[in-house]
């Protein structure tokens, strides 16, 4: 059965009451802009939307939430019973392990995704490969069901493309991505504060730490290859959170003839996290699945429990490998 | 009379032979973009258009030209006629004011262009202040006169749009900037490409400036205002050119909390440069205006021959005043 319409006959039976909204752990503007659509999505079938989430919100993003659009704890919906639950952007529940079982409650449960590892994992499931973002999705689902935008809506849709897209920056982006941002933009929620918002937002003290890991920089392979390191030291001195280094690995990408980035950062221990960027062809997933990582063709990372100086070596190796030398 | 339909009667006539079509000095994406999509659409009606400009392309905008679509020096095309001259994205004469001579040769004087400071000063002036590029304007003139766009007109004009609008997020964005970039991205250049060169091509060097830059940072009015600094020694020590600080004044703009952005840039002897950005609703054009300048409510600017200290002080005090102090 079409997964787009056994949704709609869900959310147009009038004996269901309570939806269930969840985004992923460590939430994005995708994950949070499109549980914003969908909490006006089900509140126009006269259902009572849930966004529940454990985690902070990254303070670029928090103006898109207030009294009327709330997130709330699992504990704050303990109490309740879900008709429905809807997963949002989570290729796979170990996304939002901390409120699995309370999306297990949920009598339906919903998967709406764009990420191509999705795993199926919900009655209806609805995964979008080509999407620019789940954004896009749910944006796609406000036409399938002939539901009125509002400003609040549009403003989160909106703000779910812009991120995942880089501004439309990045190759996901599609003629539909322009066609259904038009459409929003349409709505009149405020465009300059939300672009001010989102990406003129950068703190002082993340400006400092770019200085910083700046300072750490190496380049190989000609300088197709850039290292970037942050150290237990450094993370200490400036008093980091994981947030706080978001950007950064993406900021050294773009240098001009740099083909593919590798950020090393402390966690706890000897544990480091590598996370790795590509611009062009380079597929870095295939050098964290050698290191039992995994993600994209240009976006990829792994945990790995070495001294920093001999993760920067192995790393380097496995590219040169990669680029024939 | 329809300026629209004047250009069209104009280029429609057979009897007309060479177009002459000229970028603003030091070019932006906006003026390249624009003149590649005239190039193209002059083509369209069987006339030959020739792109002239004696300043260097930005390396980040070369990648749009070829040997089909070249720029060619004021020398280059001196023994020719020209039945037209178009200059493209430039509010007065005095943007193009080493080829003036030239765009006075053309028999009929055009003038594309989005500014609402444009002086109106040719035969036929298209001047659309709401559109959010001169980029934009031109693809509505390829749909006017029923003129199909091929890969290359899209790409410059998609360039123009892109780069004029910072990737969509500046507020001169427009619901039809959306749907013009639809019909661009449709014709299937290489949008990855397009992108990783126009922004994910920062110069190593460049990188470097801004975190020595970024070093003279101060900030006052509770960090409301930012000033930063760019001395003689530093400009000589990093052999800085003036496309080299392109994007600096806009990358401090963009710390949280800071409203307006001073950037101050030695020239010559005392002579300095200051540009001012905005983020809100801060107008830097009274200030520049108070200082002998212009510009717009958010990107206005001034020339001054004081010392660098003297400059900031002053500078400061007319900031304070304004924010009330």
């Amino acid at each position: 059965m079409n997964q787009i319409q056994a949704l709609k006959d869900i959310l147009s039976d009038d004996t269901l009451e309570n939806v269930l909204i969840l985004p992923h752990n460590m939430p994005d503007g995708d994950t949070l802009g499109s549980c914003i659509g969908l909490y006006f999505l089900v509140k126009h079938f006269n259902k009572r939307g849930y966004i529940v989430l454990n985690d902070g919100i990254p303070s670029n993003l928090s103006f898109l939430f207030d009294d009327e659009v709330r997130c709330l704890t699992s504990k704050e919906v303990e109490h309740l019973d879900f008709d429905v639950s809807i997963a949002v952007d989570s290729g796979e529940t170990k996304l939002f392990e901390d409120r699995l079982s309370l999306f297990k409650r949920g009598k339906t449960r919903v998967n709406i995704d764009h990420h191509k590892t999705n795993s199926f994992f919900a009655d209806i499931n609805i995964i979008e490969v080509e999407a620019s973002s789940t954004g896009e999705i749910v944006a796609q689902l406000f036409e399938a069901y002939d539901c009125p935008l509002c400003k609040r809506s549009a403003e989160g849709l909106y703000a779910a493309i812009v991120t995942d897209t880089g501004s439309f920056k990045y190759s996901n982006t599609r003629p539909l991505t322009f066609e259904i941002s038009k459409k929003l933009m349409e709505m009149g929620f405020d465009f300059n504060r939300l672009n001010v918002e989102i990406f003129q937002n950068k703190s002082y003290e993340k400006l400092l730490l770019l200085n910083r890991v700046f300072e750490t920089l190496k380049l190989y392979v000609d300088g197709k290859c850039a290292v970037i390191k942050l150290s237990k030291e450094l993370i200490e001195q400036l008093a980091l959170t994981e947030y706080d280094t978001d950007g950064i690995v993406e900021f050294v990408r773009d240098i001009k003839g740099v083909e593919v980035v590798i950020f090393i950062r402390h966690l706890n221990g000897e544990a480091h996290k590598v996370s790795m960027r590509s611009k062009y062809d380079f597929d870095v997933s295939e050098v964290a699945t050698a290191f039992k990582g995994g993600g994209h063709m240009k976006a990829a990372g792994f945990k790995i429990d070495e001294k920093i100086e001999e993760i920067e070596a192995k790393i380097v190796e496995a590219i040169e490998s990669k680029f024939g030398l």
